[in-house]
C-alpha cells in the first residue's frame, strides 16, 4: 500500500477500536456482561490487580462478581485514548475513571490506566488482553 | 463505492460528528447559547427526564432556563463516543459528566448518558435529538 | 489534492494531534519529564495563569516544579477534543480535568480548558503552544 492508503487504514482501525473500547464501558455499566464478553477475542485476557480472568467464561463470571449487582455499578469513562494499530493488532493505551452514583450525586472511586492488546477477528476488532493499573496513593 | 472508501467516508463523518458534540460542551459551558442551538437542525429535538424542547426558540428558551446564569454552569464532559453513521445520518451513544466548581475545587454534579441522532445538512453535521439519560440510584 | 483526499489528510492529522494529547497526559502523569518536554516544539511555549514557560529548558523546569513530587502528581483527563488541521499547523480546543489519589480514592482538584497551538515538525506533530485556562468560581 503507499503511506498515504496505510495512514488511511490505520485511521479507520484507530476509530474502530476507539469504539470497541467505548462499548466496553456502556455494556459494563449497563450489566450487559454476555455483550461485553463478546468484545474480547475467545482467548481473551483481562488482569486486575493480582486477579486474571482468561477465557470468555471466566471473563463472564468475573464481570458478573464485581459488576454483577446494579449497587455495585455506575460508570466507566475513558480518556487520553493512544491508539497504535499494525496490521492486525494493536496496543491502545488510556486512562480511566469508575463512579457510582448516591443520593448526593455521582461518586468518583477509582483511576488507573488501561493497557489494551486488541486484535481483528474475522473483520471485528476485538479485546485480546487489558491489563487494569489503578492509581495508587503515592 | 469502493469498501476502503466507504470506510473512509465514515471516518470522516465520525471525525466530524466527534467536533460537534465536543462544541457542544464548549458552547454550552461558555453561555454561548446562540452557538449552541445552531449546533441543532432547525426541528431539533432535546429530552430530559419528562422535559422536551423542540426547534430552535424552544431549545434556547431550555437553555437559558438551565444553565443561563453562570452560577449554574460548569463543565459538560463527554466520553465514550460510539458514533455510527450510516449516510447523511448518524447515531452516537456517549456518556457524560457534569462538574461545578467552588470553592474547594470542582465537584461532580450529574453523569449519565447522550443518545443523539444527528443529520448531515448542507454538508453540516447538526444534532437531530439528543435524549438525556441520567445515571440513578440503584 | 481532491476534496476528499483532503479530507482524508485531515482526519489522518486529527487523529495524530489527539494522541499526541494523550500522551501529554501519560507523560505527565508518569512523571516522565523528558518525554512530555519532547512533545512540544523546540520553542514551545506553555501558559498557565500568569506563568509562562517558553522553550524546552523552561518547560522542563515548570513541569518539574509543579509535578516532580509523586504526591504533587495524579490524573490529566483530557475531553470534547474539537482539532482543526489546516496544512502543517492544527488548533485544538479541549476540555480537561486534573484528580489526586487519596485514602478515599480520587478527589477532583482542577478543571479547565486548554487552547493548543500544533504544528507538523519533519513529519510529526507537536505543540507549539498550550494555554492552560481554569474554570473558576462564578
Amino acid at each position: 500500500m503507499s503511506e498515504i492508503a496505510e495512514n488511511m487504514a490505520a485511521c479507520i482501525d484507530e476509530l474502530a477500536v476507539q469504539s470497541v473500547l467505548a462499548r466496553y464501558c456502556h455494556r459494563c455499566d449497563d450489566g450487559d456482561f454476555a455483550g461485553l464478553v463478546d468484545l474480547f477475542t475467545p482467548d481473551g485476557v483481562f488482569t486486575y490487580g493480582d486477579r486474571t480472568a482468561h477465557g470468555r467464561a471466566e471473563l463472564l463470571a468475573f464481570f458478573q462478581g464485581t459488576q454483577g449487582r446494579p449497587d455495585q455499578r455506575g460508570k466507566h469513562l475513558t480518556f487520553n485514548l493512544d491508539v497504535r494499530p499494525d496490521g492486525d493488532t494493536a496496543r491502545s493505551v488510556s486512562d480511566y475513571v469508575f463512579l457510582r452514583t448516591s443520593a448526593h450525586g455521582p461518586v468518583l472511586r477509582l483511576a488507573g490506566r488501561y493497557h489494551d492488546e486488541l486484535r481483528r477477528v474475522d473483520g471485528q476488532w476485538r479485546i485480546a488482553r487489558r491489563d487494569v493499573i489503578n492509581l495508587e496513593v503515592p
